[in-house]
């Protein structure tokens, strides 16, 4: 057996949520009733009018590659729902169509930066921001965020960061929702960086993909402030279509060839059936809110009850559909505490060292978008289990 | 308006073929009789056990995030194929399912190299290897194939292309059949280029995913060589399912958990949808038989009737579905070429330099992956603008 040497960049963090689903998965297909709160996921299918879509395409037969910045329709659709939403106007030649809002970071970060550049993310965060910075050669400068600073970044966060880091940031990516903090940052905040960041030359991407599941506060999108800055979102949370890998991104005019460029290499195009369903789930919107308010019913229910089980909350729970809690009452190792709740009571949470690897080992993520009573299960069986 | 820097590594050349598709699509809905063969895509519906299974799976309403890897079941299936086509014994451990091959060369890619290694590629070859080799700040080298190394890679041609670039080489990519040569290297040959690489811990990549699509001479995968070498396929091809973007890698066993990793952060996981009917094309191989007799047919009229239309074949057409000829005797700028034919009969194809940036100025690509009414259509009309 002959040596092959791995790169030095492959050695990224696992994505350890999705350990745990492949851990519950298994346990699962053994038989046992998990129950997951680990993966940001709604147990909710796709709108009927997605799925109904997918069908028709279906039947015409041939799926094939479209453009790579996606099926004219689809964009023209996403482009409108800014003027329906947000009275912005944006022209659907800046809407790229992507793989999940996964392949719309990974373009971002490619078009935008190069190799030794700084880019600013909120610690807890998404840890695939971290992953994918990282494989890309990127200095990731994370910044805490706090109760001080309202659970999101501030000019002035990000501005001791970049002293302490001793790096000029290129970039700065912001979620409002957050994962996992529910943080929403409200419209004047909002502007208050995209305007540092403009003045600084430092590029603003701004992650909505927990658009629509705002419970708390105002939703504004990056979109309508400036038309200097990446907006990122997907159809997979509010829309409820994680499996179908569709996303978007809303592009300043400059980066829409670099970034078709290196979709057509990278993606070629996103799936197209999943394209057709994505239009449909626009006409959906009613039956979408039905579901958002059992996330509001678990969110209400959860707000109070992890607190009395010893699990205090650690951030806001504004927006998205996640908790995040303090485990230290009993236990400095979530990691350990996920995996034996897992193997002990069959519930599925997220250690908090995927969203912050300073702090994160006494904090747990878990997610609310699965049904009232699957919810209401799994906090009976915490509730017993921490006794 | 304020200034946005583009990365130096955003400045990837387009995928010129999905320019020419993004044109011929415009065209096409502007009510022209486009007739494409720019795209390396099946005129044939996916198979319809493959159809079925997805509709089977929509029926079952929600497709959600599956393991990073991909369904257990499908990557069972997918190391069955192994034994039954090559008789080799392959661990479904180690079978990664991935959203297309595309997915599969960007994580080959990270998970192998750091930034300014060396890789060699065929040219003239596929342009997504150059395009993301280059966005991963790596060093392409590109070793010219011809009729004297039989169209192919060598470990002469490796070792002189070596020399000339003066960096050691880290990775060697091969498909075979080739795009868009059409080169099948054989058993013998195949063997020869992995010892070559295992013995200068080169990693061998092995691009498949035409397997399936050869016409001439022994279908081989490195697979059944080494255990040491990456394997990439996909479904877009033999299988009819481009659109799906679903493909998977085999990998050595110390690959698997970096690539793991890697693909949670990027990817998240195939679509679901995708993997579900990817599986059940495998049962579909007699369907698929006969669509590939209609290459052959499609092949055997192009072989003979482009060379009489002055377009004399630049390579052999042993494999996949490409013609790839000398428009010299028409036009050194085959760009210019390829637009005029479009504009002017309607028939896309795929200007050289896509494939080879020293020589393709005087080469075309024909896929001819269509119906072969379309195609015999096509060459009519070729033929009297040529005239």
């Amino acid at each position: 057996m002959l040596l092959i040497t791995l790169s030095k960049r492959s050695a990224v963090e696992p994505f350890h949520a999705m350990d745990i689903l492949a851990e519950a998965n298994r346990l699962r297909q053994a038989g046992r009733p998990v129950i997951s709160m680990a993966v940001g996921q709604p147990s909710h299918p796709a709108p009927k009018a997605a799925l109904d879509a997918a069908d028709e395409a279906l039947k015409h037969g041939r799926v094939g590659y479209t453009d790579a910045l996606g099926l004219r329709d689809l964009r023209e659709a996403i482009a409108s729902s800014y003027r329906m939403r947000h009275g912005a106007i944006i022209d659907p030649a800046r809407i790229a169509v992507t793989t999940g809002s996964s392949a719309a970071f990974n373009l971002a970060f490619l078009a935008l930066f190069d190799p030794g550049d700084a880019v600013a993310i909120a610690r807890p965060g998404y840890p695939a921001y971290r992953n994918i910075l990282k494989a890309l050669g990127l200095h990731v400068v994370e910044v805490p965020v706090t109760a001080e600073t309202g659970y999101t970044l501030t000019p002035a966060s990000l501005e001791r960061a970049e002293t302490k880091a001793g790096h000029k940031l290129k970039g700065v990516l912001l979620a409002s929702p957050a994962n996992p903090t529910g943080t929403v940052t409200g419209r004047e905040a909002l502007k208050r960086l995209v305007n540092y960041c403009d003045s600084r030359n430092i590029a603003f991407i701004s992650d909505e993909i927990y658009h629509g599941l705002t419970f708390v506060g105002e939703e504004t999108s990056a979109a309508e402030i400036s038309e200097n800055v990446v907006v990122i979102n997907s159809f997979s949370k509010y829309y409820c279509m994680t499996g179908w890998r569709i996303g978007w991104m809303v592009l300043p005019e400059m980066l829409i060839r670099p970034v078709e460029c290196l979709a057509q290499s990278l993606y070629i195009s996103a799936p197209e059936l999943s394209q057709r369903a994505a239009k449909a789930a626009f006409s959906a919107e009613d039956e979408l809110d039905v579901y958002k308010e059992s996330y509001r019913t678990n969110r209400d229910f959860l707000m109070s009850r992890l607190p009395e089980l010893g699990l205090p909350l650690a951030s806001p729970m504004d927006g998205a559909f996640y908790a995040y809690v303090d485990t230290s009452r009993y236990s400095n190792d979530s990691m350990d505490f996920a995996k034996r709740m897992l193997a002990e009571i069959d519930v599925a949470a997220t250690p908090g060292l995927d969203f912050d690897p300073l702090e994160g080992h006494r904090a747990l993520r878990f997610s609310y978008a699965g049904s009232v009573s699957d919810i209401a299960e799994a906090v009976g069986r915490i509730g017993g289990w921490l006794k």
